[in-house]
């Protein structure tokens, strides 16, 4: 409707007669015919070149094709290809989507998300679009690889532009990678739209500086939910000073995380800094010592999605506090008053 | 101008008169008198609302308010905190810009940009904005610290809304860390807004997925610009298997820092890529392996700004090479033909 509203406009000073209502006529017929929003744009081009064409000079008055002729333009029109947009979300702020993703939301036919994108994001994707959630919180596993795998296989196959909408970005820790590889195998197009992904997103929201040249040279970036990854990591090198360390999905097995560090050599009195839906009005910071941080996922019930800071830097969360969507001051956990085993 | 267009426009069924050329004949004093545009919205918005108060009931007529009364208006217009916005500008692709970036580029008084930020990106920002380059490319220090952090200080205490763009991510060997400290000390306010930092731009773009389950449960950014800052790195560790690592401003000091691997029991063999202008339309990306960088640096030209990635996962920006803005397809150095001293 928008479209056919967009040509009428542009050829309003012409007289579009049995053109319009031939068009308004067979809407819901495209509609069906044609699955994908981008190529049911092609198609009213296709018509409105082909009216402008056949425009009688004497008359101004247009034809319209025949029945045969808009069979050609919809065959024409349906791409034989479709398209998976693999779209990083960023932490949950609509405001930090890139433009890029925000297109892709606004055109793409169909959305396999994941279960933790905020609702303010949903909200930005095309009013019909297919949403299929494909959720995979850590613990949960919801919906397995292979079938999301068949899933965008079989959107993409039918010519659909499909979006793959992940938090973050998809090549951390999303296993983007894994999928993209797969579409490669399958022939599917595709292209990679990077995300705002939840260190450095929840980082900027928090006040922590990921590096400083003071306290922290390097960065690293590790996931910790469960036994197997936290198994295979170097622990010897994360224990170590100067350094930041961004821990993805560790709520769950944080007391592993922290035993690690600490008989690794990292200071028991180490910064740490947990932040709880990360650029969302919902935000919270809490800032405390490497030996507390069970206790303080725990004390203070944080849920997922959560981002855990480990380095000097995170003690800069309180005094560079700057994000105050709501009541939600930095809580900070007085200096190992908690007394409970870790 | 606008603000007038726009409020004109909504008032269009009254009768201006007297207000609209009042407004017109006053625009440069009050552009003179407030510095900020923030501010002048505000001015702008007490101007018609005083009107609009004031409008006579019988005749529709609008009074015009007194010299006294404009002053008044704008001592109460201007904001006496300035505010200074740290932004991530993202590896160069405008697209790639986040919603908040863009309303920020849009509104600010003052922008304090890096030298490398794309012209593409320049040219989003607000018409009249005071642009002020304080570059400081690796090599280079145009402008040094203390210069720029004078600047920010000097355009916020004016009450002006000053935005900081950096590349990337201010919070990721963006020194945003000491500049916001600076500004808390300085107690002005302050914003900081994420962008897509260079390893997570460029590797999307590249086709390169930093993590992967079968190559990189984990993920190190390290910058390499100078000797200082690669003799205090643990290269012991990342000269481990199973890991991905980013390397920001690696161009100049490429040979130290294959050394620095190899020496210390990484494969020559590991395969690596440079993805210089990733996210632009001037794209490149060039893979091979690890003892080849320096070369493939000085046969390909590869200038500023460049990202390289070492790691398994680099051998996929091939297979998985999605972007193609123009005739740059992946340059693969052939293995090991190199025979220069590296």
């Amino acid at each position: 409707a928008r479209i056919i509203k967009q040509k009428i406009e542009y050829l309003l000073p012409l007289n579009l007669g049995k053109l319009a209502s031939r068009a308004r006529s067979m809407r819901k017929y495209i509609k069906n015919k044609i699955k994908s929003f981008k190529d049911r744009k092609i198609f009213w081009g296709k018509y409105f070149q082909w009216a402008h064409a056949s425009q009688d000079v004497i008359s101004q008055e247009y034809e319209t094709p025949s029945d045969q002729q808009i069979e050609k333009m919809i065959t024409e029109s349906i791409q034989l290809s479709g398209l998976v947009s693999m779209v990083g979300a960023g932490p949950g702020n609509p405001e930090l989507l890139t433009i890029k993703a925000i297109k892709v939301l606004q055109t793409a036919d169909v959305v396999l998300h994941d279960h933790l994108i905020s609702p303010e994001i949903m909200a930005m994707i095309r009013k019909d679009a297919e949403l299929i959630d494909v959720g995979k919180q850590a613990g949960h596993h919801k919906t397995k690889q292979h079938h999301i795998n068949n899933l965008l296989i079989k959107h993409a196959q039918q010519g659909l532009h499909v979006c793959r909408l992940k938090g973050g970005d998809s090549f951390v820790f999303g296993r983007g990678g894994e999928e993209v590889l797969m579409l490669k195998k399958h022939q599917i197009k595709f292209e990679i739209i990077p995300g705002i992904t939840a260190a450095v997103g929840c980082a900027a929201f928090a006040g922590i500086p990921l590096t400083h040249r003071a306290h922290a040279q390097s960065l690293a970036f590790i996931t910790a939910h469960c036994s197997d990854s936290i198994d295979t990591l170097d622990w010897q090198f994360y224990a170590k000073e100067n350094q930041t360390l961004a821990v993805y999905m560790g709520l769950i097995k944080a007391e592993l995380l922290v035993n690690k560090l600490i008989t690794h050599g990292k200071s028991s009195h180490e910064n740490v800094a947990i932040i709880e839906n990360g650029s969302l009005d919902t935000q919270r910071t809490i800032t405390g010592r490497l030996s507390e941080l069970p206790d303080m996922i725990i004390d203070h019930q944080v849920k997922s999605p959560a981002l855990i800071v480990i380095g000097a830097v995170a003690q800069y969360a309180q005094q560079l506090d700057w994000f105050k969507p709501i009541e939600n001051p930095v809580k900070h956990t007085s200096n190992l008053t908690y007394l409970k085993s870790a």
